[in-house]
Parts: C-alpha cells; structure tokens; sequence
C-alpha cells in the first residue's frame, strides 16, 4: 500500500491560533483530517509528523526515505534557512513536494528563497490549509514512485 | 456562469516540442482538452488565450478583469521580467495563481524571482501541465469571489 | 504649430478605477481634456497615445520624433524595466519629460530606478494627474526645441 | 494667509557662477524674484532660506511646520545623504516637494537615490530655476493644507 | 502572578569559562541568582531555560506563549540565523525583549544582523550580565501585557 | 535552399540617423543590401525581418525554427532585458549569432549583460555594420546545421 | 561629584508632537525630568544638550570628554549616517551608550546600521522614554570610569 | 591517554547510500573502523558521535572540551549555517579539524561558505573518507594541546 | 601675494590627544606652525581654519574660492560620508589636496572610499603631520593657478 | 605592408588536447596555417605569438603598437583579470580585436566580465579556430589605421 | 617510476623569514626535505619548483601534464586571483591537491575564494609545513591516475 | 649609505608616450633623472627598475627587501589586481610608499580599490611624475627604517 509522510516544521503546531491572518483558522489537526479523509477513499497511507528541530526534520526525512514513503513537506521558517533538509531530500532519495500555507513571496524579502525547492518535484503556496490537499492531489496524480 | 480565463505567455505555443525535457510532451492543446474536461463537469466556463505579448498579456488580464473571471496564468518568461504584467493583476483586480509547468527553483537563477507572485493568490510550480489541473483545482475548491 | 505627443504607457487606460488610493479618480480621458483646455489656449497641438506595448510605445516615440514633436511621457511599468524605450528617445531625438501620477519614490525598490530617466530632459512625479499639468507647462516654458 | 516657505541646501548660494552648465546662470536671488512675482499675483506669503548646513535644514524645516506652511525643498547634496532631513518631514508634518535644478538621474550613481522623496509629496527635477515654479504652481493647485 | 521567562540559546551553559574577555566571567547560576533577587523584591515569578537546539528555543518560547509570560530571550547564535524563533514569537504571542552580554555590533559582521530584533519590543546589548537585569528592569516598567 | 533569417529588434529601424557617432550612418537597407550581395554569390537565402516589439522578435524567431533557418540576431535593447527571446531560441531550436554594430562592453554597464548570450552559438559586437557580414560568414563557415 | 551627559540630535527637540505612534508623548523635557529625578537620589549630575548639527553632536560629545563624563546618547538620524560622531566618541574617549526610543530593527533597512554602535559601550533600543532612564541605570551600575 | 572525537553532522548517519557519486560507497562503520585501527596502533582513544541535530552538534563539541579532546568535526550541512556550532568550538575552546568527504568548492556557491573553518586549525575536504584519516594524521602530528 | 587655505575637519581639534597611536602625538597648532615656516620661506599666506561641521566646511571652502585661493583639505570624517563638501569644491572652483594623517587605506573598509577625491588634484595619506607638508609643497611645485 | 599580430594568452599552447569538447582539436599551429593562407592571400604580414604570461602579452601589445600594427587578441584567462592587459592596448595605441574560441557567456560567471573588450574595437567570441578567421577578415574589411 | 611534482607559487621563496607568525619557522628547502624522506621510503619522484610568476606556474602545470605527474600545488597569492592557473590545471589534465599553510579561511575576506579548488581534487590548509606532508600522503593514498 | 628602490609596473615603460593627456608626457628616463638629482643632494643611492611582470615586481620587491631598502612603488595595474605584490610587501618586510601619476579616484571604479595600500606606509596619487618626488621627500622625512 502506497504510504506518504506529510511533515510539518516548526510553529505549525501552533496552526489556528498562529497569526490566524495569515495563517487561517484550522488548526494542524484540521488540516490532517482533511488528508485522511482523501487518503481513505484513494487508498493510500497517511503518516503525520510535526517538530520543531530542524535535526528532527532531517530525521523525519531518512524515516520517509527508508520506507520509499513520498513527502508533502512544509518546513515552514526552515526552508529559508536549512542546508540540512535540502540535503536530507537528496540523501534520502524521497519525492518531496514543498507546501505553504501563505504566499511567502508576499512577505518578507527572506522568505522569497527557499533552500529546499531547488530538490522538491515542485512546490504550491498561498492556498492556506488547501495547499496541503493540492499536494496531496499532485502526488496521486504522479503515482507511485518507479 | 463562473468563469475562468487561462492565459499563457510567451513561447508556450511551441510546448510539446519546446525542450520536452524541461516541459513535457503536452501541446497547450492538450492541457486545455484537460481543463475543459473538469470545467464541464464542474460547470464553469473557461477561457483560452496565448501571447508571446507582454503588452498583449496585460490586455488579456484586463480582459479578465471587465468580466470579473479569475485568471490561471503562466506567465513564462515575463514572470520573471515584467513589472507591467504584475500591475496588471492589481489594476485589474483580478484573482491570479501564478503555474509553471518547470519547478523554476531548480533552474537559472534568474528563474528563482517572480514579479508576479507578490500579488498573486499563490503558487504552483514544477507538475507539468499538472500544474494548470492544481490551479483549477484550487480557484473551484475557493469559490467565486464575493 | 508646435506639437506635443503625450504618451500612455500600460495599465493606463484603466486610470480611474485603477487602485484609485494610489493612482487618483481621473480616468485618462479627464486627464486628456485639463491637458487640451490648456493647449487650446497655448495654441499647441496635442496628439494623445496609449498602448500597453513596449514595442508600441517605442513606436510612439520614433512617430513623435518624425515629427518633431516633444513628449511627455508616462511609460508606467516600463519605466523600469525597458531599456528599447531609453533607446527610442536617443533614437528619434526627442525631447521628453517622465512623468507619474504617484511618488514612485515611496513605493516598492524597484520603482525607484528609471531607465528613461538620464535620457529625458527631467521628471516629475507625484502630483496624480497634475504630474502631466505640469509637465505640459514645464515645456511650454521652455520653448520649442531649436 | 497662505505661507510657503522655500528651502536650500548647501552650495546653492553661488548659483549663477556654480558649474552653469549643469545649474544654469540664474543666480538664487534671480529664482526668488520669479517665485515671489508669482506668489504676489496669487497672493501667497513666501519665506526664502538658504543655509549650507543639514542641521540648519532640519531647523528651516522644524521652523516651517510651527507656522504651517508648505515647503519647497531643494536639499541638494543633503537629498542623497541626509536621514536627519528625511526625520524633520516627517516630524514637523509639513507638505514639501522636492526639487532639483539639474536632471539627477543623468548625473553620477549616488545621485539617483533620495532620502527625502519617500516622505515628499513629490518630485519636480532637470527644469533649472523653472523647477521652483513648476513645484509653486504644483502647491498652489493643491490648495492649502486641510 | 505575573511570570517572566528568561531563555537562554545555545553555548550559554558554558558561560563564565566561555571566552571570558567577550562575556565576562560571571556564570548563568549567577546570572540567574542576580535576577531572581529582582524577582522576589519585585512579586514577579521566574523561570530560566538553556537550550542548545534552535528547536528547544522554539518550544520554550510556545511555552511561554501558553502561560501569558514575558520573555526575556538570549538567543545566542541562533539570533543571526533563525527565522523559527522569529517566529516562533510571532506564533506564540509573547513579549520578547533580545538581550545580548556582548556589543554584538564590534563584532563580526554577521552578528551586527537580528532575525528576532523586528519582532521583539526592544534590544538591549552590551552591558554583561548587567543586560538581563535592564530586560527585567524594562519589563517591570511596563506592567504586564493587557 | 538554405535560409537564413536575419532579425532586428527595436529602434533599428531608424538606422543610419540613430545617433551616427554610435551606429553609423548605413540604414537597415543598406546593411541588407550588402547581406543580400553575399547571399545571392554563396547561394542562400536571406529573410530579412525588423520589429520594435519583443512579443514580436519571439515570433520571428518561432518562424524560423519552423523553417529550419539560421538566425542572425540583432535583438537590441532587448538583448539585456528580455528572458523571452532567451526562452525563443530554445524552444524553437534554432541556431542563432547575436551581433551588435556597437562595442555594447565601452557603453553603460546594463549594456554589459546578455540574456541571448549564452543560448547563442556565439557572439560579434562592435565591427558596425560589418558586424552582419560577419556573422553571415560564420554561418556559411559552419554549414547548414545538421 | 559624578557627571553624566544626556546628548540628544535632531529632531528630538520635536519630541511629543513628533509621530507620537513611533516616538511616544513624553517631550524631552518629561525624559529630562524622569532622568533627573533619578539623578537626584543617586546623587550624580546630569547635563542635556539637544542639536540639530552633526557638527553640533561632536562638539558636544568633546565637551563630555574635556570634564571626563560619560555619554547617554541618541544621535537619532546621525545613527546612520555619520562617521563624524563615531569618530567623536573615540577622540573624546568618552564611554557612551547608544539609546532609541523607538525599534530601529522593526523600521526601514537603512535604521538597520549603526556607525556608533560600534565604539559604544552598549546599546538600548525600543523602550520608549524608558531607554534612556535604563541607560542611566546603566551607567549607574558600572560605576564611574576608571 | 589522548582522547579524539570525531564528530558527525547531519544526513552523514545515510553515508554508503547517500549520493554515493559525491560521497563515496564507505559507510559511517567503515570510517570509524578505518580510524580506529590506526588510533589503537597511535595508543589514541577515539569517540563517535553522529547527529542531525545542529544543537546535538554544539553539545558534542561542549563534551569533547569537557574532557580536553581534539576534535575531527564534519558538520556538512551546519558548516555553511550554523554559527552556533562556531561559537561552540570558542567556547569550549577546542581544536578542531574541518573535513568533508566531497571537495565542496566544486558544488554549489553556498558550500564555499564555512562559519566553522575560521575557528578551526585547518580544513581537508575533497578526499572521500579519506579526508577523515589525513585530519587524524594531522591531529596525530600536531601532538597533543599544551 | 599667493594663499592657501588649510582645511581642517571633525575631531581634527583634538589632534595630539585623539588616538595617538593612530594620529601622532602633534596638535594641530603643531602642524600650522610647521607649515608657517615652510610658507614664510616661500611668500604665500597660509591661512588656518577648523570646523566640526560639514556646512562649516563647505562654507570654508567658499571662502577659499572667493579669494582665488588653493586648498589643503582634510575633511576627516566628511572624505567618506560628504557629497555636500564634494560640490563645494566644484561650486567654488578651488583646487584642492584631499590629505589625511592615517593610511585610511589599512583601516575600517567604510573609510577606503572618498567623496572628496574624484574633485581633488590628488590624495595624500599615511604620513602623519607630515602628509600637510608634502602637500604644501605639491602646491608650490604646481605654481598658482592660472 | 600591413602587418597584422596575433597575440594568444595562457594555455592556449595546449590547444588541441586541451578541453576538445569546449575548445576544439585543432592546434594553435593549424589556426596559424590556416590565417597565413588568407593573409598571403592578402597581402598582409601575419605575427604569431603566445605567452602564459600577463607580463608578456602586456610586452607583445607593446611590440605592436611599435610597428603600428593591428592586434588579433585572445587573452584567454587574463581577459578577465588582467588591468594591465587593458592598459597596454592603451598605452600602445593599438587597434585590437578580443576573439574567444568557446561561447565565454555560456560558461562561468566570471568569465562573463571582460576588462578588455571596452578598449577593443569589438569582440568575436564562440565560433572555434573561425573566430580569429573573422577577426582576420574584420581587419581586413576596416582598412589599415589611419 | 609515478612522479609528483610539488609547485610554489609567489614569496614562497621568502617562507621561513616572511611572517613566521602566520607562516611558521620553515623554509622551503625544510619542507622539499621532509617530503623527500617520505617519497624516498615510498618509491615516487619529487620534483620541486617555485615561481613568482603567474605564467611561470601555469607553465610548470603544463609541464607535470606532460609528464603524467600528480600536482601538489600551493599557488599562494595567486589562488584568489589567477584564473590561468585555473585553466592550466584543466587544459594539463593533471590531478592537482591544493595547499595551504596558513587558514585562510581565519584571514582576509579576499583570502577566503579560491580560483583553483573547484578544479582541484580537494584542499589541505592550515597545517603549516605539514600540509604538503598531508597532500602527499593523501596522493599516496590515492595511487596512481588510471 | 641609504639606498632607495622605484620600482616601476606594467606599461610604465611607455610613458610620455602613453596617453599624455592622463600620465604627462614625462618619460621614466626623466622622472629617475629628477629623482636622482634630489638623492645626489641627500646623498642617498636610487636604484630603479621596470617591469611588465607581476612575477618580476614580486622579485623586485624581495630583492629590495634583501638589501634593507626602501621602496617607492608604482605597481600601476597591478595595484588593483594583486595580491602577489602586496604579499611580497609584508614578505620582505619594506617599507613602501604606493604612487600613481594619474588621480586613480577620478577613473573607472575598478582603479578606486588598491591591494597595496593596506600595506603600505602611504599613498600619494595625482600630482603626475611630482608624485614621485613628493615620495622621495617622504621617505627623507622619515629618515631610514630602525
């Protein structure tokens, strides 16, 4: 059965409440519900993860990779700061998807460049909670990895 | 009827035979086929126009605008250089989700910079004509705007 | 009799109901008429273009150089990105004066660089639809080029 | 009645013999009789300063604010360096335009950036000594402040 | 009970021995001893946390969000690299002042930048251990957030 | 019959009276003419195409590719601006020479820069309007392409 | 008897009807007031001067170090900009702490960089009238220099 | 007996399966045996750590000063971000060895970037595991810290 | 009877007690007496002036050129941060010998660039009180000017 | 008779086995055999020389510039690095042309610069060994210096 | 018999005497010996040569390709400057490790970029005269080129 | 009896000839015979060499260094581009004065930036072959090193 990590960076815990201008109002969970409702109906196997250690990311990562899981990945602040996930994508071999929640290219200057992207599929930002279920989409519609 | 127009920039008359390595083997023909397939089902009207213009993709956009649509639009190249394009979105008023066919993170690194992105609603980049189904996706699971 | 060309560059022809907070409620045919009441008076010829092309902009240039006329020039967007329109007014020995309806100074970064600029004979910026009252009495004061 | 008062900066007392290619051979006191014939017919109070000083700036600036008046401000070499000038806009809350003899912008590098635009009105420059009236006529059609 | 959380990043558990020249020689138990006696005159409640990982800073910053405390943050290092404490005080809701024992601006040029500087009420820097006790001084004076 | 499509881009249509001292006193005519006199000696065939509009140039370049033509490339101000006549000559596959009359290195810095460069088969800059004939006689060197 | 100088630059002699917002309401005759206050009981002597002239702060800040006083300085605008008063605190070999009222952090790019910061002590920014009341807490606690 | 830690950063734990045509086919095991049979013919004790986390990595470097150990530190990724494991080798004042497995000055421009390799005696990278075996060497050369 | 004003900016003052290890332990009075000597040998009037100000500087530098005099200048801190004192120099049509104490050159990198000398005859740096005599006499070498 | 130099820069002695892919097989010695004929054709003196050093290219422009000859210049490396290159075609007073044989703009950034090419007549870079051919023949076409 | 040649670059002539603080006690004719003991015992041929000139290395690269020899290369200055030394390594095919005594990473900012190391195998620096031991032993390690 | 090297860079060789609007029309022969006629007066012995080499300006410098020597030095283009020559000044441990004939701050950018400087004792630019002078009577100042 196909299986696919959806991994959550730091702050996303704290979805709902988190600058809900921003961010929207549904919370983490929410939004995995969401998945899992899809995921059921297609067939596939969601796992959930959340951390705020960008080490913990990195090792979210090699666990996607060792069980040939695709990822839906939002490192939120540390896609602009972290060589260590880009580099964890490439040693991990996992097809990886970045997702955002805002359009980062509206805000801040250094939020415009992400270290992760350049080693995703592709990426999809600015359609708060939605983003994540268009990802979810693209990776179905891919298939399974060869 | 809602209604939706998807407008390409330049060069992306030639897709299917433009470097198919980096774009696919899809005509524009071909995702347009596609997106008419789920409007129908969905019951929304769409709208097809490409320009190799940048001048002709602002008056495509203002187009949109007097008729209140929402815009899927691959701006290609201008995306990366066009300041009149992006005006155009907010002079327009319209509703824009900037799609790629190429994750353009993963290119020249005059790719990685979006004019057009800041006012968009989002982003989605990298699926191939993929890309332009996600957008679709996106605009319908949003609903008209008020 | 003296001839003046006054030359509209992209997202223009929607003054008016463009981002009025920025751009004022004068629509260019308001715009156009403060301008002809003072010709008329002057007893200059105004000639009106607008175009969202580069290249028709560039075309209205070399149209005003045939004939030997002044021009005040509005290019928009293009302003900062086109450098065939610094050429244009080298090219056809025009002698322009820029103009904006906002303070472009106190808008995004890459507003405040102008290719036109060093080529045109001053700017004038910020007045909303003055900004060209002005610009046609700055020329009248200056006389008819030798 | 209504007040204006037009500010200088350094070096702008020897107008006339100073580089009249690039300054013109008015002399400062030859633009204040052109500005003050004016302002008699429109029936305007006109204050003029000159100081080489940029604290003497802030303090013309501060001085303008306490009566109300508006200010046309030819910073001059202050305009590129000074952030002390930029603060006393803001904090006296007066009106200025800024202006300038020569066309800036043709002229070396770190004379195309400005402190003092993002907190002008507006920008008026490369008309000589006609630059003053343009920015008095420009003050005078916007009416006194509320 | 109002409650002040004093957070410290990473290499601070090596205070007092770390290059004493920069930082002084006074240990964190120290530190801690010196604020507390503020504390205890003051009414006010303290709690110190030390953390190496960007992570931990992270969740300790949510954990005063969670409580309603002030934070008065060292984040060391991590106060020129991390965007996930920045926004982690913007997720979280907290009143953060940014301490430093060292003038970080007469040093090496990449400490003189601040990720968490924009977000935080004020900075103070420079006075040793004598920083945290103005912080507490400061939020003292400020009276609990509304 | 080999074709060789040689294009020009904005303002070179006013060659042989823009300004002289940089491009020479020969029209766009006389430099076809002199390209025309090789041509019919060497046995190929010219198509000879000017526009002001970079929309345009990526037309005319399509239509070259779609004949299987050799490009001589004049794309003027849009050589430094424009990642669409860039994109052009990728994905119509076309083998293209970027000529300049003028030594584009001894004029302004932004002059330096080319899009077309690096997707071009080479470069010839500064020989006026001999710069053509000698992109003509590389191309005739190097055969038709394979 | 200990003598602190309190050395204010421009524009803060507008304090209180200055953009209340960013600077708040006290005028620096409350900040004085606070300060002396302060003064009194510890029994140390407080000097203020306030100028609009770069020149003006150096003088000031010699006058500090001819009667071997410690400094509590915001040069305001003079922050950023000059290289005078640094150099200033070095000749005097005065010891002095930089202080802002409001977050320089959190505004425009170019509050960013401090020239002085480096060759003060410390620095105090985002608290109000209370920086400088820390600021002399400050001084307070490091007792008089050596 | 002289203690050596080598320590590991992040992804380096994937070392055989990762990218195997950058890093080699040896694993982690198989450079720690390679060290060790050469630290137990030197009468040199070795300890091994891996981590992905970047506070993990500034702890391990605080146990190696702990103990007075030399240290051979890879950090991969955290090389080119991490000022914290920077201040980690001041603080515990440690001599460490810079190594990469991959000459990291031929990939990507953020890898020419080290915060580490200014506080460490030297650098070796470029020689597979072997990079690993010549810092040993160096370190066994230099002798043990005075 | 020939003049020369010598030209003395910020700090200059303190000259003797500021940093010595830096400028030398001669006071400015030290140096006009030196160069008195050297003039009085000669038969050219030296006159001597310092300012803390930029406008005092540039006021000076008027009056130099209203007597038709020549200029030794060292502007201190001004060389780096004044455009003002630079079109003093352009306006009054003096010559003038940029000098300075120290080799500003092996200093803070803020310090290697000069306003000042692009309008200079030429730089004189590094030789302490002596970098005055040497461009007292580069101006005797030169004559008056014509 | 006109003589005519063809200065060749580092490495260019391998030519041949060096690089084939990006330079080509022919050897410089072809090159030469092949611009003979044409020159003989001609009647013009061909020279031939290469040096690897930057002083001997500066040496060999100054041997032409003594014989009034006209220079084919491939500096290869030293186009990017070298002043003094640049300046010996000054000091000489020669007329050179740069020639490349690889496409320079396709490769390495810094091989995009050209401190030559703004004192050379033009530039042919990208055709291999034809590029000094054309040189040649651009030499040809302009005459002999007046 | 494998060879490898040990190539100096500019002032290291001087090593022994020139900043033993920076570059320790050793001169060249120490370091040529220590390697010499090693090569003796393990069968390989040492050539030594040093060079002040640029040209002279690249040519002493050209040699070591000629003969098949591995290169040890301390091109010292000419490191950060020297893109012929760059393609001299290419153009000679030769497998060349660099070398450094000093950190140049702990040094001037212009120190920290390398022309050479994304050319080379890999990078020894910061171990004194022991860094070439190092790279000999790692070329040792290596064997021979295929 | 103290002797003092001139060593001379590229293209010096040339002067009097080489762009005399520039570097005057003096030649080197008539500069060494002005200085020599000032060293015979102070009884100090000159040597003077030239050189187009940066190898053999570095070897200059050494050899200066070897004898105890002074140097006055004007590396030309070198000043900007090498490190070699400033390395060889620190090497050999001279005192050098760096000199320019031309004002090197009113030419291109790129002349404003001298490796050299840094190193040396002074500069002195602009005063044409009187710069030389001028160095000479600075070193006499001076008197001969310790």
């Amino acid at each position: 059965m196909r299986t696919i990590h959806v991994l959550n960076g730091p702050n996303l815990n704290l979805l709902g409440t988190r600058e809900p201008g921003i961010y929207g109002s549904k919370t983490l969970k929410d939004i995995e519900a969401d998945l899992q409702a899809i995921a059921t109906r297609e067939g596939v196997t969601l796992v959930f993860k959340q951390t705020n250690f960008e080490g913990g990311l990195v090792t979210h990562i090699h666990e996607a990779g060792e069980v040939g899981a695709d990822v839906i990945l939002n490192a939120a602040a540390y896609t602009h700061t972290s060589v260590a996930v880009r580099d964890a994508i490439k040693a991990a071999k996992v097809r990886a998807i970045e997702v955002h929640l805002s359009n980062v290219h509206a805000r801040e200057e250094f939020r415009h460049h992400s270290y992760i992207a350049p080693v995703a599929v592709g990426v999809i930002a600015g359609f708060g909670a939605n983003s994540y279920v268009l990802a979810l989409r693209a990776l179905l519609d891919m298939g399974p990895a060869a």
